[in-house]
């Protein structure tokens, strides 16, 4: 049985390098960024449109938000179900191929028949705008902006979540490990879940 | 700085024996039950009477339960303070004298100032049950009832952990880490933490 890692991350916690690292450190394939591509060009929709749907605007939420009764027509469900179904047979198909480590995507559920290890990284919201700062330098938001930007990005991925898992995103009960990285450098927790995989046998369970 | 190992664990999740492990594992001294005997020495209340007010029946809740108006008269308030207090000496002596691994008694809290590594032990309910079983063979009762008595117990340690720290027990965000050990075996989630503790050093933060 492969060895499959998903990570779920709050954004700025510095998930998406510990998955990177996690990968190089054991040998596994990392998907991340490649999966929205392989989605737009299975969907034939623009790689931008594919990502914002999943990271910033589910349609799902607009007649919602507008008040109106909710229809689920097709002009509004299309898009995200199309994009979402193809999301689930990417992940199998990579799942199935080797080990692998992937961020984010509903991985954790999508791939619940593959067993896979369910990691959850998160931090105190200081360290997430230093560690955003840190990547852009050129940023002009004031700590109070980035703060409601970062909330913003993740309450739309919970509201993705749970839209098509009918879990709470984040819940500790979903996943074996959750690491906080306001105190151990992203090196350093990839290390650590390392030495749970090896550890790890998703067969004997 | 000495390195302190606070460990707060679900009822049934392997969270005692885990401390237990680590502490052996890293040679660092390990308290659990030695800290509610040290309080019954100093505040000369009975030990199976401290154990009780800490784990079972803290007495700030009986004005609430039962319906009366709350007054916090002596005799209702002192047992529970005189007993956290001596709690909050001994920890502190604990961790002023060496590198050590304490369970519970709201240490990840009292010794913010030792910066300790925090860590939530926490497993799904079916885990828990059947831990318990396995400790105890001779136990009769039904699932169900054993679950019952896993929530309760542990919705006393929430409460007595809020009402002297003001904070949610259990909540991801007061740990640096959360393991689930549904899934892994309590001597490989000793081993994983082990890493953590070897590459962690509390005094750069």
């Amino acid at each position: 049985m492969n060895k499959i890692i998903s990570i779920s991350r709050e954004f700025g916690s510095g998930g998406r390098e510990l998955g990177k690292r996690l990968a190089d450190n054991l040998g596994f394939a990392y998907y991340d960024k490649e999966i929205v591509q392989e989605i737009a060009n299975r969907s034939e929709l623009s790689l931008h449109y594919v990502n914002d749907i999943i990271e910033h605007r589910p349609s799902f939420s607009f007649p919602i938000h507008t008040g109106a009764s909710f229809v689920m027509t097709d002009s509004i469900w299309n898009p995200t179900q199309t994009i979402y179904s193809a999301q689930c047979e990417i992940l199998r198909e990579m799942a199935a191929k080797s080990d692998c480590v992937v961020v984010g995507r509903c991985s954790d559920y999508i791939l619940r028949d593959f067993k896979p290890l369910k990691i959850f990284v998160y931090a105190e919201m200081e360290h997430k705008i230093a560690r955003c700062r840190e990547k852009k330098p050129e940023e002009t938001r004031t700590d109070r902006q980035m703060a409601r930007m970062i909330k913003n990005i993740d309450k739309h991925r919970a509201k993705y979540y749970e839209f098509f898992t009918a879990h709470r995103w984040g819940n500790k009960r979903l996943y074996d490990i959750c690491i906080n990285t306001s105190h151990i450098s992203v090196k350093d927790a990839a290390a650590v879940l390392a030495e749970y995989v090896h550890l790890w046998d998703p067969s004997s369970e």
